[in-house]
């Protein structure tokens, strides 16, 4: 009835950089030209620097997804023996891609909301000798929830493995030390913590994981780690890449540079920690029991379907925030922090939630979660 | 050094419609032909739909004091005698203008803050017999004031004069009877409610004005409003016009359309009265006598310089709000609400403020402002 801005607070797509999105407007240019290769090489070792290692850096014009599936297609021999961490849905995933190669699996599950420990990798590592990979999410936007993978890879760094990290709403809400913490495969999307629309994915490889591509036998064509390698070296893509999405990455990664990926990170951490320490002034619960930065996920007042908030949202304040997946629908919501979010979106999507829990029966006194939010704010500066 | 997003909350330029930015890339368009002579007759359809007057709605490209130059350039004679109504900086350009061009001026001037009334001008049409005009601001978003234009417009149409009315900022943020009260010429800019960039100004012009234009003497050539409406009628404008804001302006007057312009209208006058009660709880005077809702002027507390207010959204949110102008600068500041401004903006802009406030020694309690926003919104449902 009123004016409502369409506002996309989900865990990827994320709100857009609009100086990225409007860089798109450029997209007249062919991709064969010196042109363009300086705009690439520049991206390419922008993503770099922002990734944080000396590890080769690669981009592919396709959802992470696409990565994901390179990262087992080129690197693995069919048969090979992996661990897979799975404590979410994107957990799942990893079990689905290894097993549409034909590796041989062992799944670490973990119920939703709890963690796959260094432990319990360690012991796996310990009963399976010759693990050729350990698979992770290093935040699990599902469940709002972060795994330990700088201990987790100290571990694997200590066997003939390579680790391979699923960091696709990880990179940019949390520490990633790429190099000293052992992370061979790291794979990275361009709608999160980037700030433009989907439609690239990026991967860092180490050393270790280059050797495994040498004896991999696995049968990829557009996702091949080697030639895309040797091309990026060139400012060349494999093939004809999403130039559109290329010039908002430039845009994009200038400002991520401007700021400092550290800040970036930080700035998604303070959002987080305003969001949890809002739920829990609004007698909220946290689903995680190790919450990640990029998106905070709660638990719906009892009685109370989690579908209501998501609706209150887009109905009352035209904002796009995301329920509970596959079992936890109706359970959970999640508001998320990563990428070009800041304090002044929390002050209103808390406020909106406030409303919303009010509308829907649960006590709430106004302002409360929001003053949770500027303390945080304060304290920060 | 964290994310901050630049949101620019100032009564004019005001936060865009994106649609309507992303319209202007369809700007690789001739103004002569079909093509655009049909974009252009539904701009001009809609706008009149949306001014709600079956008077003649002209489009010129310049800004708003455009239109305002070529109301007097077209529709007086040099030394006719005039009104002008001037509570602030944009009751001061109407004297400029009217002045500029050789009219016989008899100025109604009030105090920043507060209004020309009708009493004082039903006296000046008393004691002005032969007065061919009244000038007002329906808003002066200068002092964040507006005039009783409905009960000035039934004085003014007793007599010869037409009533001349600025309402840049008036459109869209406060109801606006065009026909029933008598507003022979109103004045409007794409910067304002329309949520679009500078570059537009519209103008409405009723029978009782286009019968001065018969007599008008005064030079004019690139602003001529009978050629203009010729021209308009047949999808056509006098000049080459701006393209890319004239495809901006027809996506948003379909998004203005969509809500309907008393919602649009409503919509400002909630976040105005939100802003208002806010202001109220954090212990702060407004400056208004007659407070308009296209932007509301706050008094800073006592000993503080309403600069660091305004330094304070930018630094710690990247926010641009306004200044005082002229004498006012240092003492109050202005949060703008036309356009595209919904309550999830008011919820940030005044935690936002809120944190200000405290940075700089005045005594808040975080939230309480915020919930004053709230309460209002929900007595809107």
């Amino acid at each position: 009835m009123y004016i409502r801005k369409q506002r996309m607070l989900t865990p990827g797509p994320t709100p857009l950089y609009p100086p990225a999105l409007h860089a798109m407007m450029a997209s007249d240019i062919h991709h064969r030209t010196e042109e363009f290769r300086s705009i690439y090489k520049a991206a390419l070792a922008d993503l770099k620097e922002v990734f944080g290692t000396t590890n080769d850096v690669l981009c592919f014009t396709s959802s992470g997804t696409g990565a994901l599936d390179a990262s087992v297609s080129n690197l693995f021999r069919a048969g090979d023996k992996v661990i897979v961490c799975n404590a979410g849905k994107f957990g799942e995933r990893w079990v689905e891609i290894t097993k549409a190669y034909g590796l041989n699996v062992t799944e670490l599950r973990m119920p939703y909301g709890d963690v796959v420990t260094p432990e319990m990798v360690e012991a796996a590592l310990k009963a399976e000798r010759g693990t050729k990979g350990v698979f992770i999410q290093a935040s699990e936007s599902s469940t709002g929830t972060q795994h330990d993978v700088e201990s987790i890879g100290g571990l694997v760094r200590k066997t003939d493995a390579i680790f391979v990290v699923d960091a696709i709403t990880g990179l940019g809400t949390m520490p990633l030390e790429i190099d000293n913490w052992g992370l061979d495969v790291v794979v990275g999307g361009s709608q999160k913590a980037f700030m433009i629309p989907p439609g690239l994915a990026f991967m860092s490889v180490s050393p270790r994981a280059w050797k495994m591509a040498e004896t991999s036998d696995l049968p990829h064509y557009y996702f091949n780690l080697k030639k895309e390698k040797k091309n990026g070296d060139a400012g060349e893509s494999s093939w004809t890449p999403a130039t559109s999405l290329i010039l908002a990455l430039g845009e994009a990664l200038k400002y991520i540079k401007s700021i400092g990926m550290s800040n970036v990170i930080r700035n998604a951490q303070l959002l987080a920690q305003a969001t949890r320490e809002a739920s829990t002034e609004l007698g909220l619960e946290l689903f995680s029991k190790r919450p990640a930065s990029s998106v905070t996920a709660i638990k719906s007042p009892a009685g109370m379907d989690s579908g209501v908030i998501v609706k209150g949202f887009k109905q009352k304040f035209g904002a796009i925030i995301t329920n509970g997946q596959g079992s936890m629908k109706g359970e959970i919501f999640r508001l998320a922090h990563l990428g070009y979010f800041d304090f002044t979106d929390s002050f209103g999507i808390i406020a909106g939630l406030e409303l919303i829990l009010r509308a829907n029966g649960h006590k709430v006194e106004l302002g409360r979660g929001v003053a949770a939010v500027q303390r945080v704010y304060e304290a920060a500066q």
